[in-house]
C-alpha cells in the first residue's frame, strides 16, 4: 500500500544499540516533539500529555538515578548484572524523551462529567499512546533508533524533584533515542485475520 | 515541518458530517486497518489490539442498537432528542471501525509477569489508542471523515452477540466514518511551551 504513513510506520523498531553520536539535530527533535504534541487527538481536546526531553547531562542523570534506584530494589548483585547492562545501553543513547500526563486535568474532567469519571484515565493513557507512537516514529526517520522503557511508577518521585516538575505530571513511559548501532530484533506477527474482520 | 507524517497528523480532525457515499474502496479501508494492526507495537508484542470493520446493513444496525440502548437508558424523550440527532449523523456514514482489546492476552501477560500485573491493561489501552489513531488519519488520508466515539460498554453486550465475537474481545471505541459533508469545527490549542519542556 502506498502511504508514506504506513510506510514511516513499518520502518519503527525497538533499537536497543544506540549511541551518543547525534544524527539530527536539537531543534528538530524538540519540533517533532512539539508538532507531535499539538496535533494528537485527546478526550474533549482537553490536551493532557505532557513531554520532557531531557539531553546532554540530563539524559546521562536519569538513567544513573535509574540504575540506582533499582539496584536497590533488587538488592542482589548477581542479579543486578543484566539490569545494569540494559540501564548502561540506555544511557549510551543521545537523548530520552519522558512522556507525562496531567492528572489534574484529568481530575478536573472527571469533576465536571461524572458520567464519564471512569474514563478520562484511560482515556489519557489512550491519548499518550498515540503521542508516543508518533514521536518513535519521527525519530526513527530523523535516523534516530528508540526504544519504549516503563520504570514509572519506581522513578517517578525522583524525576519529579530532580527536574522541579509539576507534582501533577505522571511519568508514563521513557523512551531513550541515538543512533542506532544495532539493527532490530526479529518480529513475529499473528496471523492478521485472527486480528481485524470485515463484516458487510 | 516537511515530514508527511507530521503533515498527515494536522490534517486529521473529528469530522461529524458525513454520508455513506463511498470515496475510497472496502479493499482499501480493510488494508489500512491491516497494515496498521499488524504494525503498531504493543509491549512484549503482545498483540491485543482486535479491530472489526461494519459496513452496509452492519453499520446501520450499530447505530439502530446505540440509539435503542440509549433511549431506554436515558428514558425522556425530550432529552433524548439530542442524543438521537447525534446517534443519526454516526449512522449517516458509511461504515464504523470497532476497536478492542483481547483481554485474554492481558490477563495470559498479568499471570506470567506478575510485577508488571497493574502495567498490562495501562498498556494495552496505549497500544489501542495508537491504532485509533493511525486509522483515523489514514482514513483521512482516503478523503474520509471520521470521529471516535465511546458508547461503550453501555453497547458491549450486543455488540459482542449480533456479531458473534469472542467474550474476551473488550470494546475500547468506536469510528463512525463517511464522505464529509462538513468542515471540522475550530480547534484550540494551549501554548506548547506548557506542554513540552527541553532540558539540556
Amino acid at each position: 500500500m502506498s502511504s508514506p504513513v504506513i510506510e514511516a510506520l513499518k520502518k519503527r523498531r525497538s533499537i536497543y544499540g544506540i549511541s551518543k553520536e547525534n544524527v539530527s539535530t536539537d531543534e528538530r527533535i524538540q519540533q517533532i516533539i512539539e508538532e507531535t504534541v499539538k496535533y494528537v487527538p485527546s478526550s474533549f481536546n482537553s490536551q493532557t500529555s505532557r513531554v520532557v526531553l531531557l539531553l546532554g547531562a540530563n539524559h546521562d542523570k536519569l538513567w544513573d538515578m535509574t540504575k540506582e534506584t533499582l539496584r536497590k530494589v533488587m538488592n542482589n548483585e548477581e542479579a543486578f548484572k543484566n539490569t545494569d547492562q540494559k540501564i548502561e545501553s540506555f544511557k549510551s543513547g543521545y537523548g530520552t524523551v519522558l512522556f507525562f500526563e496531567d492528572m489534574d486535568i484529568v481530575k478536573n474532567l472527571q469533576d465536571q462529567f461524572a458520567l464519564y469519571k471512569d474514563n478520562f484515565p484511560v482515556w489519557a493513557n489512550q491519548t499518550s499512546g498515540m503521542i508516543q507512537l508518533i514521536v518513535w516514529t519521527l525519530l526513527e526517520q530523523e535516523g534516530l533508533g528508540a526504544s519504549l522503557q516503563h520504570y514509572n511508577p519506581l522513578i517517578d518521585e525522583q524525576v519529579q524533584k530532580e527536574w522541579k516538575l509539576p507534582a501533577s505530571w505522571k511519568l508514563i513511559a521513557q523512551m531513550p533515542f541515538g543512533k542506532p548501532t544495532a539493527p532490530a530484533g526479529e518480529k513475529e506477527f499473528m496471523p492478521i485475520e485472527e486480528r481485524v474482520k470485515v463484516i458487510k
